[in-house]
């Protein structure tokens, strides 16, 4: 265990904050709300950047950028998202700042907006009012086009990643000339969605539907995937939201259809952010600190040499180096920590705290006898293997790791997965053991109101591979066709 | 000639703007000075980004992302830099919007916040204050520390890429244990500059030193590169700015030397902008459209079928398909052109106005013959060659292409370089011909500032390479030891 992070038994939510701050992830800003996502924790999120920007134009979309700034008046064309997006808001009203002559810097009360720009927290509005000049014809649809940028939505409890003022993230925004088409493309990148955070970051999700309180506002169906952490809160992990024709008549968004028909287009739009990061580190990480799937780990192997003196090292050296050159060879990334500064004891340390899926250890004893030591973070064992074949032995145990920690992670969350029959057996599974809770619901905003106001917890999705049981609402005792999940959630 | 296009002789200003419209690099949007980057555009800002970012991992530097928002008093802490940055900033007052009861959306004078945020024109002023918690001893040094952002400085006259309220951007940020170390650092980055806008935009710069009036806001020096346009006006393509100790002064970050000692850290900082879309585009393009150099090209390689009836395409896509292949297994991106919907001409003329370094045309014709035709878009040639051997072909054509373009900006930038050894012929120069000119300066604000009044000139930099030259400054007629290179400059 290490001294620096608070048990997660003694105390869960120290312990993910201990680990975001000395894993080196992120840090506090002087901005309130707002972080700095240091370069150990950017690393990660850049890979998980670059493995989704491919998936996406794997799937045919482009990137582009739209404003950072959206004017006010935009925001109340469309009914619902008004209400969802027109409220926790960073608000520009002025435009220069000036010496007050004083040698003070104020606001130059002469430089106010005639209308207040609002910091982007969603950018549906300022594209649909950008793909009006764009459409005309069906022979401009799809659209399908990508942006990675930074959002912003006022908050003010905040948790490293999880909720901050400021996030990263990318968000896609579909033109469709059919509703048929544009829910294709919703199913699909939720589809994208969960390849990823099940087989890059090793973390099962459930697929599901969004109840229509929970529901992205402003559109017509939201899927979602959801996993659960370690504490048994869920994390929603991704949402699809398929907008019907909301936002092409909010911004009179119209084309010609293949029949000579005039029609409005119909939208998608779907995102994934730094939350994520919250979530690869829920999920797998322990009390010695943070864990990193391999395929997501920006550093997958290091190699600490033990040694005595600098002829030691020399000797060492050679060998680790070799092994440095093998293991690039076939796209592994390794580093060779041969910093005279620490000791090795300091290194293994800090590489388990920072979550190195692999650690080799080379002392002039494993010289003689042609092996190195090899150290797996995920479940902490050590095992002496040959210098022959290294290469392929760390390729194969780097897929085993990944495979583990999925693995793991779902044998965890099938086990926190349960039914109730009653609200009783409800609120206690939710305060006893957490997790998910399958139970009949009566399909009204009403009773899952209820239920949240009095168990904090909320529909986290009506799962799509749901099978379809005849049953009572356990709030209403109404009849039910289906079960949904509940849970408490970040 | 595009119909689309203003010639260049005719206005050039209109035909860069015709150019950025018409081959979809970018839009106007609904905010003022804010740009939509459109998704051709942005695939050339992409390939761009992804180069430079391998470049600064090369030299050792890593990502990292700071907050948006910067308090006001951030400014006010380092004198010079608040004079420069603290006027034309967007100013964040307020942090809700709520409905007024009259349907209308208000911002919720309530939620003033108590220290205005300024949305950041650049991040010295955030970083410094987070490195300040980073820094304890010369072992947490150097920092070598880059971010990719969106940055704002309010703009009311606006020109796509060169100038708008919200650009993109790569912001180095680097701290050092020694003048000396942060000195190199400053260098090292040029050069990085230099060698990605030459051997990359295909674009020659001069390197030199900004004179104190264009120097960076905080900086003790500043090293830039610039760039010469098709109009004979000069463009900054890069800047990478010695700090000093100024920054580590203004947030007090000390740090405890390897002699025990304990000093203030030294400071760097170097940026490129989407304003390089500017130079780009102004230094190759033609009144044909827009020319990229295929290093940066989206799709080097366009095939263009020419067929009749469904079965003439499939005899020419078997041809094309096998070249699509070959070009790829050699890295270089090729885009079959197979629309049903459009016909040769039209699809020529589009590719041409969007800049696709080759095209190849493939007709039945051709077919019999065992060749292809090929078209240059940099010289606008054509020939016709075997389809054997045609990847390496193309890879060689590439290699031209790139050098063709350099080389034909290198003619021009030389011939448009002059020697003015008079006031009189300084202004001659400016107003006939444009360009660089090379010229005494006395080495003082106060003639550099008169100078730019009357002639609209501004020295662009004083040459690294600059020879030693007794003279006569043009303007005031005291001594000068060398010649300093002005320009009229966007």
């Amino acid at each position: 265990m290490s001294k620096a992070i608070t048990p997660k038994a003694q105390d869960y939510s120290k312990w993910y904050n201990d680990i975001v701050v000395e894993a080196d992830m992120a840090d506090h800003s002087a901005v309130r709300g707002c972080m700095v996502i240091k370069p150990h924790g950017y690393a990660i999120w850049e890979k998980m950047q670059q493995t989704l920007d491919k998936m996406f134009k794997d799937t045919g979309h482009v990137n582009a950028y739209f404003p950072l700034f959206i004017p006010k008046s935009f925001f109340t064309k469309e009914a619902s998202h008004v209400e969802g997006f027109a409220k926790e808001c960073a608000v520009v009203t002025h435009y220069r700042l000036k010496n007050d002559g004083k040698g003070n810097i104020v606001v130059d009360e002469t430089a106010k907006l005639e209308e207040e720009l609002i910091v982007r927290p969603t950018s549906e509005t300022i594209i649909w009012n950008t793909y009006k000049g764009w459409i005309q014809s069906y022979r401009d649809l799809p659209i399908l086009v990508n942006q990675w940028a930074n959002v912003v939505r006022w908050e003010m409890r905040t948790r490293f990643f999880l909720r901050t003022a400021e996030f990263l993230w990318q968000e896609g925004h579909t033109a469709h000339a059919t509703a048929d088409e544009a829910i294709k493309e919703t199913e699909q990148m939720l589809n994208v969605y969960a390849d990823f955070v099940e087989n890059w970051m090793a973390v099962p999700v459930i697929k599901g539907l969004k109840s229509p309180n929970e529901r992205f506002a402003g559109a017509i169906e939201t899927y979602c995937i959801e996993g659960l952490m370690q504490d048994g809160k869920a994390l929603q992990c991704g949402t699809s939201h398929f907008l019907g024709q909301n936002f092409a008549k909010a911004f009179d968004v119209k084309f010609a259809t293949k029949e000579g028909g005039l029609d409005y287009v119909w939208a998608t739009s779907w995102g994934m952010s730094t939350r994520l990061m919250g979530a690869l580190i829920m999920s797998h990480s322990d009390d010695n600190g943070l864990v990193i799937p391999p395929k997501l780990a920006p550093t997958q192997v290091v190699i600490v040499p033990i040694y005595k003196g600098e002829e030691g090292l020399k000797k060492v050296s050679e060998t680790a180096l070799q092994i440095v050159a093998q293991l690039k060879a076939k796209g592994i990334s390794v580093k060779y920590d041969d910093r005279d500064s620490q000791r090795p004891g300091f290194k293994f340390a800090e590489h388990e705290l920072k979550g190195t899926p692999v650690r080799l250890a080379i002392g002039e004893r494993d010289l003689a006898n042609g092996t190195v030591e090899i150290a797996r973070r995920d479940n902490l064992t050590k095992e002496t293997v040959s210098v022959n074949g290294i290469a392929d032995h760390i390729e194969k145990l780097l897929n085993d790791i990944q495979k583990n920690l999925f693995d793991k992670a779902l044998k965890r969350t099938r086990e926190s997965t349960h039914k109730a029959d009653s609200y009783d057996e409800l609120k206690k599974i939710l305060d006893e053991k957490g997790g998910f809770v399958s139970a009949h619901w009566d399909g009204t905003p009403e009773t899952e109101e209820k239920i949240k106001e009095e168990t904090k917890a909320t529909i986290r999705c009506i799962p799509l591979n749901n099978k379809m049981e005849d049953g009572k609402c356990i709030y209403s005792g109404k009849p039910s066709k289906q079960r949904v999940l509940f849970a408490r959630a970040y």
